[in-house]
């Protein structure tokens, strides 16, 4: 079926605002705490997400546009949001994501991406050939692995006080699945 | 460590808005579609979601002040939501949801409850005997599961569209994990 560029706008759209209702002026029990060592915290989530928004989503699809599958998309750093990190508050990342989000969203719309456009190609460095069509649904999905983390993250924090109930919370069975793009 | 209720209810207090800015007015694809058979779309998780303010959280809460261990819980209908979503559409459903939640944390905020009350046992159909503490812990959890399950139907749409980056997407790495209360 033909991508649909309006649906997963609509999507990417919204993650903002979403985690923003989620998120902001939550006590820090929610929002700082991870899954133990190694693990992201919400606050480290947003982060990586404005990471993503400055080095990969629209970098990679000018780079589609620009030179197809002639040049290897730069890895993604899954540990650069720590940059995004210093001597920030939450409310803070969570401006910034929605300002950057925004920006990115209008270079896409201003682009006017045709049907075949979005059946460019171009070179992942470790998945190989890759459509501009699955770059963008891969964009939303994404937000969605991290709002499903940022869910299981803070479930985390209430593991021993709900008590018999843990084996009914499903959010309390996930063991959560690596993830980066 | 003792119950903070401060902190479980200020999250309690977030889920309406973070689920409307996510969901209101996205496309039919994201909202009304499910995993397959006898799986919830967002749509019915969110009829769910006031199903359970309407005969769930309170009235336990309710049950455990008055009656103690004497009366055991009715069990929770996980299925009770279908009445809630005849003839109505996601956006009438988001407004409900606010309502009830709303209305809920205002009569759980005049109950004034001490910590002393937070430990005071009901009887659960299945799980036997639990806190007051355990039940509320347990409200903001359930939340939390059906957001990491709304990101993971949501994200299953687009399961073929993201072609090679499927294996980097932990969310459609999730199995899903059944859920009550």
């Amino acid at each position: 079926m033909a991508h649909d560029l309006r649906q997963t706008m609509s999507l990417l759209a919204r993650t903002p605002a979403a985690l923003d209702a989620l998120l902001r002026d939550l006590p820090e029990t929610w929002t700082q705490r991870n899954e133990g060592e190694d693990t992201w915290s919400p606050f480290e989530i947003v982060g990586h997400l404005i990471h993503g928004e400055r080095t990969d989503w629209m970098s990679r699809t000018r780079m589609i546009l620009h030179s197809g599958e002639s040049v290897t998309f730069e890895p993604f750093d899954r540990l650069g949001q720590r940059r995004e990190l210093e001597g920030t508050s939450l409310e803070q990342l969570l401006d910034e994501f929605a300002r950057v989000r925004s920006e990115n969203l209008a270079e896409l719309r201003a682009l006017n991406l045709r049907p075949e456009d979005l059946e460019r190609r171009g070179r992942h460095p470790a998945l190989g050939s890759v459509t501009l069509s699955q770059l963008l649904s891969t964009w939303a999905i994404h937000d969605l692995t991290h709002l499903h983390q940022i869910s299981r993250v803070m479930a985390h924090q209430y593991r021993d006080d709900v008590g018999p109930w843990s084996r009914y919370l499903g959010v309390l069975q996930c063991a959560g699945h690596s993830s980066s793009a």
